[in-house]
């Protein structure tokens, strides 16, 4: 009955790359079994029974179910970290909003639970009341529509996973000198979602497009009324008109009761509390599209438009936010996307990007969402660089930080997306490092 | 730059199916479109821009952004609805416990968001904190081991999507009269989610399994001790310790800190508050699996260790929850899974199941997961039927009310998965109905 009947013998020499990374099957086929016992392993994780009992929770009955579930009360630490926005803007204005970030270490899988997905408003969080909400579409269109969230639940939906990323995602990597920042202020502005909602091109079709009708301008109804300028290709492509997320309604911070979404575009264009589209023939040249959310180049000019993001990956595990605490065989785990379809491949190094072993890839893989990678990696208790590479279906490479500064300067505070390195000391610990 | 630069014009009368059901691609392609404007769908759902203003949200700042980030105070109807548990075995203990139904009308995609995910315990939720809980994997093995959550989370992970039903999901329509019970009190214990855990083939190998091993008995660390046995192959396949549901840990009403998962499986087999596993070359028989879990059939014996789930499908809009109010194209959409694995084939009826239509299924389809149809229907005004029935990949194909009862006579009460019915009046009014 068992396809097994034996201890699982695994070839810990069978090596896919220096430093100690492992076939990436490793775990996933007993086929690859031959000849050392999996002794480290059990070493450095499980322990053997040694009669001690475990408090015994079945003395007392549980407590009732609840109309929405509570997370443990000892998950305190699985939190989003608010780091105040300190930008002139806001002290100018006397408010102090935080931008919130995803705790990528406490996550697993590629989904981000609602309460968790990351946050960035430019003057707060709308208390929306739906029934008082409308998007309007108008401009260069037939026939000026709007609609409520009723209205569009009765239009046909779409279900599709997609990432969203701030373009101001790790942009502390610009710096000249490595920051002491974790993985969660760093890399935290970046979640994954099953979004649904109707298709913008459904809507367009019903208003009808004007001829002369190239781009969108969608503006929110939040106090910053943020403004930004899509091109109408994008739109009949994929964007939508996002009413849910995981399953429930949209949560206030994430654009209640309905939102843009761009797929594979800086976050920032998925315009929150949507409440009007306005098809035009230009852009509007808003503020989030000239004086933010440009990529500044060495020679002062600044690249505007650039929408699409590029192809990126992050180890999660180990990190900065755990330190190794044995020798013995660990999972080096984390996240690749890419903001024009699917990942193809990526690859990880243990020592500093000599050598690079190819890692498992867990499926079905989405396009323009977020691929969780993963790699079994023998650590011997030596110093360690960790890094991570992502190769999209189109063929595009993450590039080294070198190859990306080379390439775009200093001076750019948008579309961060080079290999990122962890250090791993001899006694364990873990930090961000340049190499 | 636009692909299409008129409004779109679909063909009404283009129908798949008798009483209205259009094209499933209707909406999906604009190739398909060809004759009648879409005039009755924006009468129905969109509305014509008549100069009143909305609520202006933009006059004042907005709230500040929260480590775990809130639903709308406007959503207060999408929770679990709460029953009463009135066996005799819980008023004989003088506990009130709850099933916790997940509101599947105010859900759209397949996630179903943790909060809500559908509960049923026996005597309710530990408070269990996992510095002092472990599994311990015994019995007929080689190296009986034991595991705490940060040993699991060392090993190698994978992260999968599954539904999961409880075996007495929709058991009130073993019943001779039609329920007047809503779609979220008749189907609600059932939810999609995305698992993360080590697989129990990864940790069998490791303690070494014991050549006359021939079952896994599970057992939880609640105060019911919930205890179930599992075929070892199971065990050796896709069962797998889970450890977090939709990226963060799993809540304590749903295992935490780990549960065993049997993808497929009825519910009650993936004991929550996992703390042992016990290898036997027998079941244990325990009280759930023998009183109780079985399938009484017509000649008053049962059949015991039904735990493969079978194909079954629900329509979730339209439902119980709202009624129609104007004639014009609606989308009826819903939830199709099977506990072998992928969903092949969904049809829809209008028509009481004279004639049948092929929907749209929202894709990957991943196996033992929900998968979500949908199709447009134009919707006349007159008495309507609404029926779906899935097809899984082996050509199962869920039976109809009277195909179940025949073979399985009215005895039971678990493992109800007939073609469902919804009966739409003139007047718009939804409800169900044996058809």
């Amino acid at each position: 009955m068992s396809k097994n009947k034996n201890s699982l013998i695994i070839d810990t020499t069978n090596h896919a790359a220096k430093g100690g990374l492992l076939n990436r099957r490793l775990f996933l086929s007993s086929a690859i079994a031959t000849t050392a016992a999996l002794a480290t392993t059990r070493a450095a994780h499980s322990q053997e029974i040694v009669g001690e009992g475990q408090d015994d929770w079945t003395l007392y009955p549980g407590s009732d179910a609840l109309e929405y579930s509570n997370r443990s009360r000892f998950e305190v630490d699985s939190v989003k970290r608010l780091i105040p926005n300190d930008s002139q803007e806001f002290l100018d204005l006397r408010l102090t909003k935080y931008v919130a970030r995803t705790p990528l270490d406490h996550l697993l899988g590629t989904i981000t639970p609602n309460g968790l997905h990351f946050e960035r408003s430019h003057q707060g969080i709308p208390d929306i009341d739906p029934d008082k909400h409308f998007l309007v579409i108008h401009g260069k269109v037939k026939n000026p529509l709007k609609f409520d969230i009723s209205a569009l639940e009765n239009y046909p939906t779409v279900s599709r996973n997609y990432y969203m990323e701030c373009s101001g995602n790790s942009a502390v990597l610009f710096d000249e000198t490595p920051t002491d920042q974790s993985l969660q202020e760093i890399h935290g502005l970046l979640s994954g979602s099953e979004w649904t909602g109707v298709l913008l091109s459904t809507l367009l079709d019903e208003c009808g497009i004007s001829p002369d009708a190239k781009w969108i301008i969608a503006e929110g109804a939040d106090n910053g009324m943020m403004t930004r300028s899509i091109p109408l290709d994008k739109a009949l492509d994929d964007a939508m008109i996002a009413i849910r997320q995981n399953g429930e309604r949209i949560r206030p911070s994430q654009g209640y009761p309905m939102r843009l979404l761009n797929p594979g575009f800086e976050g920032n264009t998925s315009v929150k509390w949507l409440r009007s589209i306005y098809l035009s023939d230009r852009p509007v040249m808003s503020v989030q599209e000239t004086a933010k959310y440009t990529d500044m180049m060495p020679d002062d000019k600044a690249l505007q438009f650039t929408l699409e993001q590029d192809v990126k990956s992050i180890i999660t595990r180990p990190s900065s936010a755990m330190s190794l605490k044995k020798k013995g065989v660990y999972e080096i785990t984390g996240l690749a996307w890419s903001g024009k379809g699917k990942i193809a491949r990526v690859e990880v190094s243990v020592d500093g990007g000599n050598t690079w072993a190819d890692t498992a890839l867990e499926g079905p893989i989405h396009s323009k969402m977020l691929t969780r990678f993963r790699i079994p990696w023998m650590w011997e208790g030596s110093s360690a660089i960790l890094q991570s590479r992502a190769i999209d279906e189109f063929g595009r490479r993450q590039p080294s930080r070198k190859e990306l500064l080379d390439a775009r300067g200093t001076n750019g505070i948008y579309h961060y997306h080079a290999i990122h390195s962890w250090d791993v000391a001899p006694n364990g610990e873990i930090k961000h490092v340049y190499a």
